[in-house]
């Protein structure tokens, strides 16, 4: 089963919006087990429309349409499709009705063009719209089949969960579920990563085993599983997952959508721990991804952005000497925690660029600690432009206190 | 002059990167004035990307190519282009030592495979790289061409405005040259900001003028002008800034790529003046916007993230009371100036959510600000979630103190 998928609108065409609605669209069609071996955009002009649908029907069994079904006059996936289908536009009137309805109960007046939102070409079928005011349609061609659906990228997500995916899938004749879950890692390159699960890689069938470099974010391993339920796909999920876990270990940080901040914040709330951060190179940014976690109240109490040298010594009072330094980084965690009365510190120091300083090269950064007491520190080398140093280091001192909490056992 | 682009990478159409490539590049055609009418994307697959551009090519003059020149075997836009164009592919000896002195200076091994980049279909022109390590192609197919670029987006732009652009204009007899130029605003709604300069949007002609709405980044009106020499497209574009500059006076913070923290750094390093600030609803958020401008370290200090109540009382020295108040943020916004040793405070607090706190609803947030010796605050209201909050209280932060510096006069 092929699926292809059209966007529309001229407006992608110029690059004043990016159309990440094929990029949705493709993953979920690969998650359900059908290609999509070509996607396209194209303006809101009926032939090149017309010519598009054309195109596509010679090289895929199914095309989903997005955009083009609003109710102005440059909305015109409706007539195109029409065109393709070689039949006539006809007003559903229950469409009209629902259409009008909605108007009336937002208590606003409608303009009569709202209406061409309930034109529907002969012999398809209506997806009734939850969200928007344009329904979706399920076109036949012959065999093929059009989908049509909303822009908007939301309706559009609904729909197509909802309505253009089942389908698809009933015509392939696939019966199975897909399930994915993706394991988030942090910390090795992504050919140990790979060289650490080669076997389980070599040997994937169901799971099947993905890699995906998320730059800033780690790497991702995913696992996506086929199974004729969701509970079996599930179960095939887990005890997969359980035998890479076994061999990550602690590499992995979160599932999903989980963060690090997100981590770091399970581990310490287990442990009814709090923390207090000093920056120095980040300038705010681990303050800030920490308090993006909902709750961070109950265990973040703030930090010291001491971005000028003399803030380090006159309001932590870390004793004078070189900044970018195991003793300074360690001192900045200790004393962030001692004035905020903090459980654990934690502090980072570094050169961003564009110069060198104190002698050392652009891309060093300290990670200091402070846990039950202990002062410690490490030195890292990393690599990219100012903005990106910043964001490896952050990550990185989140990660050095999770794997430090996980190491120093208790409830989590 | 019609010029399609095609983007390669099966990545693409998996959903697991989103090409942006495409919607810039359009941008950037409509600017040249070259019609850019359909984009597509293919896979790493030989007989798909030579069906695709031949497809292209029936209906455009040129197409842009975007992907696929790397070293690895997946990487086919060579050997798709050298069959349509029905020539052999042979190794340019001058990109292979550019290649191999590339890394030569980086000190690194080269595996064989690299040089894979140094193979050019014969008849193709080569496009030098400067930043990575694969050179793009200009290749003619009868009277039309197909352009390779990099999928890399930064070594993608600089290739296709240096190289890509100016080749497509001349051979499209492209004689006028297009420039233009984004006004940066903040603090309006759209539909005022557009009765402001209403009857200068409707005589538009030369410059054009669009409103682009970008969220937490403010509201954009873009100006372009198309004259027949650089100098005369740019002296119209400054005539029409200068008349929408007039209307809009303060709201506009910045063109082009500058930012409100640029906008703030100019004001303070023209008056001489350093800048601490105390955050608490925004979690370091501020700080890591300022800290984001090249040469922060001249006028930056750093600040204190008093997420908890008792930092703002105990770290700070605010006196108790309520802390979404007027008191307490121009409070803070002294105190950090003295703490930190800085001429200039800023601070916010406020109500993120999910919960109201002091009887005060989500979404409030008090500003505070303290400038020649005078704290002062302001009380807005914003919407969103959590984290658009945020965004919103930073920038307003940051504009009230450029417009309390703009009214102060002094030097910027």
């Amino acid at each position: 089963m092929r699926c292809e998928v059209l966007a529309v609108g001229t407006e992608l065409l110029l690059g004043q919006v990016v159309d990440t609605n094929s990029a949705w669209i493709g993953e979920r069609l690969a998650l359900a087990g059908i290609d999509c071996l070509f996607q396209g955009k194209v303006g809101d002009n009926h032939g090149r429309m017309v010519s598009a649908l054309r195109d596509a029907l010679d090289r895929a069994e199914a095309i989903i349409v997005c955009g083009g079904l609003g109710p102005t006059q440059d909305d015109i996936t409706r007539e195109a499709i029409a065109e393709v289908m070689s039949v006539e536009l006809v007003r559903d009137e229950n469409v009209a009705e629902a259409i009008r309805a909605m108007f009336g109960s937002r208590g606003r007046d409608m303009a009569e063009n709202n209406l061409r939102q309930a034109d529907v070409p002969v012999g398809a079928t209506v997806i009734p719209q939850v969200m928007g005011t344009a329904p979706g349609l399920i076109c036949p061609v012959g065999d093929r089949v059009i989908y049509a659906v909303p822009g908007v990228p939301h309706e559009m997500r609904e729909m197509v969960e909802r309505a253009v995916v089942p389908d698809l899938r009933s015509r392939g004749g696939v019966a199975a579920t897909i399930v994915s879950r993706t394991l988030r890692t942090w910390g090795t390159a992504e050919s140990t990563l790979a060289e650490m699960i080669a076997d389980r890689v070599d040997a994937q069938t169901n799971p099947t085993i993905a890699f995906l470099a998320s730059g800033i974010e780690g790497l991702k391993v995913r696992l996506t599983a086929k199974a004729p339920t969701p509970v079996e796909a599930m179960e095939l999920l887990a005890a997969e997952e359980g035998v890479l876990r076994e061999r990550l270990g602690p590499l992995v940080f979160g599932v999903d959508e989980e963060t690090m901040e997100d981590a770091v914040a399970v581990q310490l709330v287990g442990r009814g721990l709090t923390l207090a951060v000093a920056e120095s190179v980040t300038g705010g940014l681990v303050a800030s991804r920490l308090v993006s976690v909902a709750g961070a109240s109950n265990w973040f109490k703030g930090g010291v952005v001491a971005y000028d040298s003399e803030v380090k010594f006159k309001v932590l009072g870390v004793r004078r000497g070189p900044v970018i330094s195991e003793e300074c980084a360690s001192e900045m965690a200790q004393r962030v925690a001692d004035l905020l009365g903090a459980d654990v510190g934690l502090a980072v120091t570094g050169v961003a660029g564009p110069d060198e300083r104190e002698g050392q090269p652009v891309g060093t950064v300290i990670l200091g600690m402070y846990v039950d007491g202990a002062p410690e520190a490490a030195r890292v080398r990393l690599t990219g432009d100012r903005n990106q140093l910043r964001q490896f280091a952050t990550i990185s001192l989140l990660n050095m206190l999770r794997l430090r909490l996980l190491e120093r056992g208790g409830d989590a």
